[in-house]
């Protein structure tokens, strides 16, 4: 027998968990039981619906724990991050205390508020897409410049899934609680992943994705600070103090709920041990000849490292890294799927991300090893120049 | 010690099944790898992505199985029944191939196509509200004296959760069909209970409710025939052949494609075992004094069991139910929660649900027993007596 046919499998390395992550074990075990014998509808008027609701508010109280907000009451659970970031957006559109039909946006907004903001347009409303710098970063400023007596809503990414840079929106929050402007701030790489602050951060909106952090899919939630007003996405229900229609996904909140205790008690330690990780990559793929590392190097994701490959094909490069030696990594946000296009993002910090350079996001997990990252920064080269030496490109 | 310190209490019987049903167990064990093992996200371009893509689509081949669609691209994944109701018509009314500003539904529709009717004819659109007869029953040519040629959809219930009637819609399916009007169907309370078939209703939008029939909440579909177009609701994602943004539920999409797959082999003894068991409790409930049973007596849901008794409280006769002796039951439609108010539905009907009448709904399931039904007559009838005996009004 050849040792092909007999030699295990290797064990694949996981870096994609910037696209999700599994829900930890005390995650499942704490949903399991709503799946079953505690099945019932928090809207059933009997003392098991009762005992549901109690675990829908249990659930709401961590989440609101974990970014400060100052009732759980400002905690609306949706179905997840994109229904959360497209609600904020039409949300405000709709609502009839609108300031204006003008709305404020950067340029490495995830499709969930670029798409939103494009159908925005096309029914009349403004939109300015604030640059971004050649590490991705926003300066406050640029905000500051494009705010108007009729701006309705600044919505910013807090943290970008594609390059990783964390955005400075504390000032942006500032500049826009001062000039009266509602703030909705889309942390869904954020919240749970490092530490988040709706109070110093001064937002009014911000959407919140458990799937990032550990917890269910399925699942998300919208802090809409007191006061704030946003017109109903889903209508005809109560749940949600009217908010929000839809027969609570009990499991799921509970399991985001379990998420965020956890995050909150283990965060610290997460973060110490991904930091090391992700710089040690970050500092290997540096030295790589023709790639560069996108966004920031220090105001970053402490799981995310990016960077395009020139001379080579992101899917040629994703397949060569999948194939040999079993690295599942991603080339751009999982949401554009496998299609090959341009990512608005790359072209926002002055990438022209064509067929001439591939790019590749490595997002780390609480299990990733320094022997992942070993093999990581022993197999890319190989990867790399074995694509080079085929494509007419290089 | 006293008898009641010692006594253990009764086992609960849940007859709120309308309301919710809990996850079979064949259920929650296809979903659990899911959460775990198998958390990768279906857009993510490796070959673990692609398994979860592939669990995916095998659940889509499930549901459209079990609807009689013609190709699985036919079946769009959402957050539930709410997000379907809503978005067909939201959908409809946006969309650029709109026929006109006139939309079509009955009286005892679900709040979740209710009041998004309502914001319609906020925004200009125009509704026509079909009446119903005594028994909750719609009048096929009532629908068709109401089509119109700028009639942009038709959405009827196909069975009311509240009083159980089952509308006769294969008829309005060809009406509208005839008459060039797409047809949305309401059948959350049908599909995965009763044989149900896109073709022979010749619906053009259906929307699927699993956690109606023993799979998971916070997942649902939307049936949408080929050729038919409805302006997106969540946007920003290639998800759903790009109709419906949003990273894939995938462990309550597989528990809801087993569900589906369940329902379809099972149907037809769980029909069996059910119908003998609310005949047996309507023939009991009909019987009391001052006791009326809402809904068609025989078209009507296997589990669904509703009536209006005079001179008691809704609330009072439910607590007078779950204290005593622990019988779990509902007055109406969870989704108006724990609130008094008028239910429409009733009041379509002829009955004006106030404080002289309280309503019942009694949602049977498949592990309700003959010994449950005679526990539910025997004690009726004592805690209807005993809040007769206090009520000002009896």
């Amino acid at each position: 027998m050849s040792d092909v046919a007999t030699s295990d499998p290797i064990k694949p390395v996981f870096v994609d968990y910037q696209a999700t992550t599994p829900c930890l074990p005390e995650v499942v075990e704490a949903m399991l039981p709503f799946f079953t014998e505690r099945f019932h509808n928090p809207q059933s008027d009997h003392p098991s619906g009762e005992e549901a609701m109690d675990a829908v508010e249990e659930a709401r109280r961590d989440v609101a724990a974990l970014i400060g907000a100052a009732s759980p009451r400002e905690i609306i659970f949706t179905s997840g991050a994109t229904e959360s970031n497209n609600w904020a957006l039409r949300g405000i559109a709709g609502s009839p205390r609108r300031r204006g039909r003008h709305f404020v946006t950067s340029q490495i907004e995830h499709f969930s508020v670029t798409q939103p903001m494009k159908s925005l347009e096309q029914q009349g409303f403004e939109v300015t897409y604030v640059a971004v710098d050649a590490d991705g970063v926003v300066d406050p400023a640029s905000v500051a410049g494009a705010l108007r007596d009729d701006t309705a809503l600044v919505s910013m990414i807090h943290a970008s899934n594609e390059i990783g840079v964390i955005e400075p929106l504390a000032e942006v929050g500032r500049i826009c609680r001062d000039a009266g402007a509602p703030f909705h701030v889309d942390a869904s790489n954020t919240v749970g992943t490092i530490p988040f602050d709706v109070r110093s951060i001064n937002a009014d909106l911000v959407t919140v994705s458990p799937h990032l952090f550990y917890g269910p899919k399925g699942v998300g939630a919208l802090y809409c600070r007191r006061g704030v007003r946003v017109a109903p996405l889903l209508e005809g229900g109560v749940q949600e103090d009217g908010r929000r229609a839809g027969t609570e996904n009990v499991p799921a909140i509970v399991g985001f709920g379990r998420a965020c205790a956890i995050a909150a008690r283990e965060m610290e330690a997460r973060m110490g041990h991904l930091i090391p990780l992700r710089d040690a990559l970050l500092d290997g793929v540096r030295d790589l000849e023709g790639v560069r590392v996108t966004g920031h190097l220090t105001q970053r994701l402490p799981n995310h490292v990016s960077c395009v490959v020139d001379h080579v094909e992101s899917e040629s490069l994703l397949l060569a890294l999948a194939m040999g030696p079993a690295i599942f990594a991603a080339s751009g946000t999982a949401c554009s799927g496998r299609e090959q296009k341009r990512s608005p993002v790359l072209e926002a910090i002055g990438i022209g991300a064509g067929l001439d350079s591939g790019s590749l996001v490595f997002g780390l997990g609480i299990d990733t090893t320094a022997e992942d990252v070993a093999r990581i920064l022993r197999e890319l080269p190989k990867a790399i120049a074995q694509l080079r030496a085929l494509s007419p490109l290089a």
